[in-house]
């Protein structure tokens, strides 16, 4: 059965686009909004983020067949107690956080009862905020979903056939290896990042204004992603502990053995790495994940 | 005095960008250009990288009163011998090359008499090779001189001069807080996004395929730069050792207390650090480094 009727809760970048791609594509749905900031609201009515924004978020899902709930992942308990009372009999609810295992855990435990199917739109920017939102935001990126065992086969399709209708191409993936897979992508990208430009900002032999200066070298790539929202990001971290531990040491691993070749000034070895790291690049603008 | 003929002792990124910038910029400005790769030399002449493509470095060199050697860091001291028999007296010897203390060093040693004044512009791609280069590569970027001291004002106005001429703006500093500041600037930023998409690759939960698929959740921005050229990244590691593992050192206790924080669930710890990020970024994109 195809939606007909999306209430986005949240709307920031994801959630703003979200709506701007529905008005582009499906111009048959319906769209609700609501933000628990009132200024993001004001900001939506005047973009036209949904069609209509309300002033809570009972209203908003009242007559929603999807609910997507576009908040950091530390506030989906939140989200979800303050639509329990209004939700549809039926209806999906969905969601946008970068980790699902403890997404599928929260909205479980507070909506018993309701079809929660988790999901990861894998597209995003270093803005946030309800002016940050654009309605190709999905187009050509991938939106995996995670349904917990014994969701309707039904319901899953349509959440897929959703999303494809925004541009994206969906995949279904077990919570967990999601959570690994996304680690490595995305978690430890951005904490490194974060990582690196607060070294950089910290030291005294160089000025902060140097930094700045001479960040084309390579610095400034790192900046970008350390601009992104700091609470989206946080939550992601303390809701993807293990997987992102997990990686950090294999990360640390194979910094360590270049810190060794670097010291031993073992060039072969360096050159073996840069070599290798090559191919990757190549498959990513091969699959247009890049350009 | 204004430079009249210029001379490029390796076609590459660099070496090909200062040929299409002086075409575009300095019409009155000749330029002889040489590589130790034949078919570099083919490409070259093709695109019109130089006005002459010569077959010997000295051929290249004879007439010049400039000449800079955009070769990897640790090809300077064979390019370096190369040239100096023809090197006319009196001519300007510089370098594009990303560390800067030991090219100084080398070609000391390797040009006793000449004017040498190392310098290093900060503006680059991945891509490396006569094809990858273009005329507006210099276009608002850095380039720092390290002149040794000693180093006649003359000379030094000659080649702040003429960089300015092909849009960049010039700095004057010492070479070993050159390579302090780029340690932190480039080299380690580049060292990561080597460690990070290495790792990603060798994982055994993880496929390469789904590193691929999901890699614009951040992973992507990092295989950019880790598809730069290995051989020049190899020297510079291997040749601003103690720079590089200095900041290596800041960067993992930084890391290391991170991951401490995500550990403990320490939010704000977190959310204090990525709101502390946001503010280089803002300075970056305002002073044009970035977009």
């Amino acid at each position: 059965m195809a939606v007909q009727s999306v209430a986005i809760i949240g709307l920031g970048l994801l959630g703003g686009s979200i709506g701007l791609a529905i008005a582009k594509h499906c111009s048959d749905i319906t769209t609700t909004g609501y933000d628990a900031d009132p200024a993001a609201c004001e900001a939506a009515r005047t973009r036209g983020l949904a069609d209509v924004i309300c002033d809570n978020a009972a209203d908003a899902v009242a007559a929603a067949d999807l609910v997507i709930l576009c908040v950091p992942v530390g506030a989906m308990a939140c989200a979800a107690d303050a639509i329990r009372d209004a939700l549809p009999a039926g209806a999906i609810v969905s969601d946008v956080g970068s980790s699902k295992q403890s997404v599928a855990d929260t909205l479980r435990a507070a909506l018993p009862g309701a079809v929660v199917i988790p999901a990861h739109p894998v597209a995003g920017t270093e803005q946030s905020g309800p002016d940050a939102g654009f309605a190709e935001l999905f187009e050509g990126r991938w939106c995996i979903l995670t349904p917990p065992e014994n969701t309707a086969d039904e319901h899953i399709q349509t959440l897929c056939a959703f999303w494809e209708s925004l541009g994206s191409t969906t995949e279904i993936m077990d919570a967990q290896h999601h959570d690994l897979v996304l680690a490595v992508t995305s978690h430890i990208p951005h904490l490194i990042a974060y990582t690196i430009v607060g070294t950089a900002s910290d030291l005294e032999e160089v000025t902060r204004s140097e930094v700045i200066k001479y960040s084309a070298g390579g610095f400034r790539d790192f900046t970008r992603i350390a601009a992104s929202d700091p609470t989206m990001w946080r939550d992601v971290f303390l809701n993807n502990k293990d997987a992102v531990l997990e990686m950090l040491g294999r990360f640390t691993e194979d910094l360590t053995a270049l810190q060794r070749a670097i010291r031993r000034s073992d060039g072969d070895a360096l050159h073996e790495l840069f070599t290798r790291t090559r191919a990757i690049r190549r498959s990513i603008i091969e699959q247009g994940q890049d350009r």
